[in-house]
């Protein structure tokens, strides 16, 4: 079956600091035309650091779309041409001040395929020693650490609502049960 | 620790079918001023499928972000007002052709939290009977349907890469390993 949506037109909406916006008019399988709404990002990297004692490192976060605090595995966006796992290294050393010497990675996905191109790659750290806490200017973050145990049972008790984390957490958790 | 960022302006960019898109203007808990790309979306929900024998029914489904097929659990957006199971058992049947007799959930979470505030509700759904596939007029999507191991071990291979779909699997293959 051809499910390819050609694309007549492409207006650009919008161009920020973190996401694009553009709105596609395309010609579907059965040559009708509609139109797609797309969001443009560069991309993102998600880490679980996890120490010898099993306990993982969270960080507390405001998320101004949801207009409150989230608790999530640290992360951020990759920079132009930026190496993944260089990015993933920079960040949790910026945000929790650990350093980590054993990495693994987990998977990568796409979060929102409907409406928008981002892509994460997700890491385990482990091997961890102390860095140097570096918060971008904008940036107010609040490291946690919490037993696996314990970040796992809070995803279903509604406690942590992010997805990466959710993922992360379920593959170490697994794992770990093996 | 607080982290609260006040809204000082907030500047409505684009309003869509899917999205909207605003940029607001935020007083951070420095005192500085900074400004948040924000992405609205409805909500949308996530269903996997399950049947007597542990196969699982997926959709394959060209998603114009990516400019591929990707293989995805049945999902939708929620209306205005809409009951999140109601959605799930109208995009099951729409979807895959599937009526479910059984309703789990699993958890609910925010699918890119820095940028969107899009909330997903993710259900098991089992006691499956052939119902009547109805798809929207401009969505094309073919079911598939596997065994639940080949669907786990392909997040792992990279074919499959939709982060709901991740979680959901990963929660149904561990819960049936127990």
């Amino acid at each position: 079956m051809n499910f390819e949506e050609k694309t007549i037109a492409s207006e650009q909406i919008f161009s920020g600091r973190i996401v694009k916006l553009r709105v596609d008019t395309v010609e579907l399988p059965n040559g009708k035309t509609s139109t797609r709404e797309i969001v443009e990002h560069a991309g993102a990297v998600g880490i679980l650091p996890v120490d010898d004692e099993q306990m993982v490192w969270l960080v507390r976060q405001y998320r101004k779309p949801l207009e409150r605090v989230l608790m999530e595995i640290p992360a951020g966006t990759l920079e132009p041409g930026e190496n993944p796992l260089d990015c993933a290294s920079r960040e949790l050393e910026e945000e929790t001040g650990l350093h980590a010497g054993q990495w693994e990675r987990i998977l990568g996905y796409h979060s929102a395929p409907g409406f928008c191109d981002e892509y994460l790659h997700l890491y385990l750290a482990r091997g961890l020693s102390p860095g140097k806490m570096n918060l971008d200017q904008d940036e107010f973050v609040q490291p946690v650490k919490m037993p696996l145990e314990e970040a796992y049972q809070a995803i279903f008790a509604g406690q942590i609502v992010d997805g990466k984390s959710i993922i992360a957490i379920q593959y170490l958790y697994y794992l770990q049960g093996k």
